[in-house]
C-alpha cells in the first residue's frame, strides 16, 4: 500500500510466465502491434508511435527528452517536487539549456504561472511532471497544450504516478510526448515504460535520425544535434516497433506481456470506471486516515486519488510504525523525499490495490500500530469514516 | 534454436511470476545482495559492483560506455561483426573520439593487431565484444588485460552472446567492465543487463561523480566531464544497489527475480558442468549440419559454443527455409546481419535449448525442410552425425 511499486494484479503475473517466442516470431510482431493498439486507448491517443521503452519509467523520461532536446536547446521545467528535479536533471544531462520555475511542495502552478514563465524563457520543450508522488498532487494540464501550440513549444508530460487512476486524456491536452510506467495505478511492475509521441514530435526525432545518416555539413554539426543515446534514440526505436522492423534493441519479450496484459486489464474494465474505482478508494482512504484523526499534506484540490500523504504525528518514529506495518502487518507504506522525508507518509490505493479491503484492513492496521506507539488515535474512526464513505458514494463497488 | 532470444527455462519464467515486493522491503533488498552475489560466480569475480542494469543488454554497453567514458576521451574498438560497429556507435555518442580497426567477419584478431593498435591510439578504453553472435566466432581476450594494464588503458568486453557457455573469467581475464544479458546461454528473457565493474572501472566512474557534486570549477569543466546519462549513470547505480540504497530508479522486481533464478540454476549445475553442456551440444548440431552436407561459416577455431552459422545451400532461399521450419515445425533458426544477410542460418543451442532433444529434432526438421526445397541432403545425415558424437563425447549426457 506504498506509493508504488504495489502487488501486481495477479492476471499480469500469470502473463508473464507465458514461454517466450522469437523476436520477429510473427507472434511476437503481432503483440507488439496489439501492445500499441492497446496504449493508444490507455493515452487516449491517436499517436502512430505509441510503445513501449524497455527500461523503468525513467528511461522512458529519458528518452523522451534526450530524443527531443539537443544540446544548447532551451526547456523549462516547472517543479513541485522530487520528479521535476529529476526532469531537470535529466535535461541538463542531455545538454539543454534548462530554465526552471519552483513552487513549494504540495502546491502546483496555475496556468498564468506557466504562461509567464513560457514568454520568458521561450523554451523548446516545456516539460513537467503531472502526478508528482513525492507530494501526492498532480499538476492540471488543461489549457497548456493552447499555450504550447501558440508558442511553438513542445509539451512533454509525465504520468507514471498519475496514469489510469486519474483523467487523463493525450489528445484532448494537446500533448506531444508522454511517458509511463506500470508500477502504479497500471498493476505490473517496474520494467517497462508505456510512451506516446505526437506526429509533431515524431517530426523533430527524425529529423535528429536523418542528420544521424550523413547529411550534415560537418562533423560540428553531427555532434551537435545527434540523438546522444543508442538505447533510447527514439528514431531507431520508432523503427523497430514500425513497419520497418529494423533490429535496435531485443524486446524485452516477458516485459511485453506484462505490459501488454496490464492494459488489457484495463481496457477490459475500461479506463472510466478505472479511474473512478481509484477515485472511491482514494477517498475511502483520505476519509479513513482523517478519521482515525491524523492530518493530511497537500492542497486537496489536485491531490491525485491513487495515494495521500498523511503528516507523522507528533512524538512518532516514521520508520518505526512503517517498519511495524510491514514486519507485523504485511503491509508496506512509504516514506518520501526531500523536505517531507521523516514528515509524511505516503499511503497509495492503486492499480490491484485500490479495493476495499486492501483499504479496511490498511486502517485497522494502521490504528492498532499508532495506539502502540503512543499516538492519539480515534478507536475505530479510520474503518468508519470509510465504512461510511462506501455507503455514500460506492453501495455497488468491490 | 536460433541466436537468441530462446526458449526461457520454466523455473525462470516461474520465478518471474512471483508476486512483487516493494522497493526497500528487506526481502527485496536481500534479492538484490543475493543477485550480486551470484553474479559474482557467473561472472568468476570478486568485484564488489556487479549488479543488474535495467534494460536490455544494449542498456548494459550504453552504461559501460557512458559511464567510463568522457566526450573527447579516445576509444579504441577492435570490429570483426555486427556487435562491434554497436560498440563504436555507443562511444561516439557518448562523445569519444573512437578508433576502430576492422577484421573480416567470421575471424578475429591475433593479440598482436591489438597490441600495435593500443600502442598507436593510446585509448583511455579498449571496448571489445567477445563473442559476436552475427558470426558466431568469439574474440580470444587472453593477454588482452596485461597489455591494457601495462598500457593503462581500461578494458571492457560485452558477453552477451557467450557467457555461460564459454569460458570465461572476468578476473583471470584482468577485465575492468563485463556486460551481459539473459537471453543467451543464462537461459532468460531480454530486459536486464547483468554487468560488473573492477575497482579501477569504479574509481574512475565515481570520479565522475565527484564533479557532478560540485566540485568543478567551471560549468564548462561540469559538461566536459559529466555522465551524460541519468539512467545509466552507473556511479548512482552503485549507491542504489550498495549500503546507501540511494532511490535511483525503481528496480524491476520481476526481471531481477528472473536474472537471480538463471544465476541460480547455473550455480547449481555448476558453471564448468554448464558450459561443458553447451560444448557437447554446440559439437552435436556442427556435427549435424556438416552430416546434411551443409556447409559451416567462421573460423572454427574460434567458434562459440552456442551457435553455429550454415552457409545457405545454391538455390535455395533462406527465408522460406526459416519460415517453414517455424510455420511448419514449430522450431525458430536466425539469418544474420550485414554482408551475411541471406548467407547463413544461424542455429543456437543455449540455455535451456542446449539439450539432446532439441539438437535431434532441429537436425531432423531440417533436414525435411531442406529436402521439399530441393536441396541435396544426406538422408539421415545430422541425426546420425548427432548420435554419433553423442556417443563418442557425452554418453552420461542428457
Amino acid at each position: 500500500m506504498g506509493p508504488g511499486p504495489i502487488n501486481a494484479d495477479p492476471r499480469v503475473l500469470r502473463a508473464m510466465s507465458a514461454q517466450l517466442v522469437g523476436q520477429y516470431d510473427p507472434a511476437m510482431t503481432a503483440y507488439m502491434n496489439e501492445t500499441m493498439a492497446l496504449y493508444r486507448q490507455v493515452f487516449k491517443t491517436a499517436n502512430e508511435q505509441t510503445l513501449l521503452i524497455d527500461g523503468t519509467s525513467r528511461a522512458g523520461i529519458e528518452a523522451a527528452i534526450v530524443s527531443l532536446v539537443a544540446p544548447g536547446d532551451r526547456v523549462l521545467v516547472p517543479i513541485f517536487g522530487r520528479f521535476g528535479h529529476l526532469l531537470r536533471e535529466i535535461a541538463e544531462r542531455a545538454g539543454a539549456e534548462v530554465h526552471v520555475i519552483e513552487r513549494e511542495w504540495g502546491t502546483v502552478f496555475t496556468e498564468a504561472e506557466i504562461a509567464t514563465a513560457l514568454e520568458t524563457v521561450k523554451p523548446k520543450l516545456l516539460a513537467v511532471v503531472h502526478g508528482d508522488t513525492s507530494t501526492t498532487v498532480a499538476q492540471p494540464l488543461e489549457g497548456l497544450g493552447e499555450l504550447c501550440a501558440t508558442h511553438g513549444v513542445l509539451l512533454y508530460t509525465d504520468v507514471t504516478a498519475s496514469l489510469a487512476g486519474n483523467p487523463f486524456d493525450t489528445d484532448a491536452l494537446g500533448l506531444d510526448a508522454v511517458t509511463a510506467g506500470l508500477q502504479k495505478c497500471l498493476g505490473g511492475p517496474s520494467g517497462s515504460a508505456p510512451a506516446t509521441f505526437s506526429p509533431r514530435a515524431v517530426e523533430v526525432i527524425k529529423s535528429r535520425k536523418s542528420i544521424e545518416a550523413g547529411i550534415a555539413g560537418s562533423a560540428d554539426e553531427i555532434h551537435a544535434t545527434r540523438i546522444r543515446s543508442n538505447y533510447l534514440d527514439l528514431a531507431m526505436i520508432f523503427d523497430y516497433w514500425g513497419e520497418k522492423r529494423l533490429n535496435h534493441h531485443t524486446e524485452a519479450t516477458t516485459m511485453l506481456y506484462g505490459a501488454r496484459e496490464c492494459a488489457r486489464i484495463l481496457v477490459e474494465e475500461g479506463l472510466d470506471a478505472a479511474i473512478e474505482r481509484h477515485r472511491l478508494h482514494g477517498a475511502a482512504m483520505l476519509a479513513g486516515v482523517q478519521g482515525l484523526g491524523l492530518e493530511v499534506f497537500g492542497d486537496p484540490a489536485v491531490k491525485m486519488n491513487n495515494v495521500v500523504a498523511v503528516r507523522i504525528p507528533e512524538g512518532v518514529t516514521g520508520d518505526a510504525v512503517r517498519g511495524e506495518m510491514l514486519e507485523d502487518f504485511g503491509i508496506e507504506i512509504g516514506t518520501s523525499f526531500g523536505p517531507l522525508h521523516g514528515k509524511v507518509w505516503r499511503i497509495g490505493t492503486m492499480g490491484y490495490n485500490a479495493r476495499k479491503d486492501a483499504v479496511l484492513t490498511t486502517l485497522a492496521s494502521l490504528e492498532q500500530v499508532l495506539r502502540r506507539h503512543g499516538a492519539p488515535v480515534t478507536a475505530g474512526g479510520g474503518v468508519g469514516a470509510a465504512y461510511d464513505l462506501y455507503a455514500d458514494q460506492g453501495a455497488g463497488a468491490l
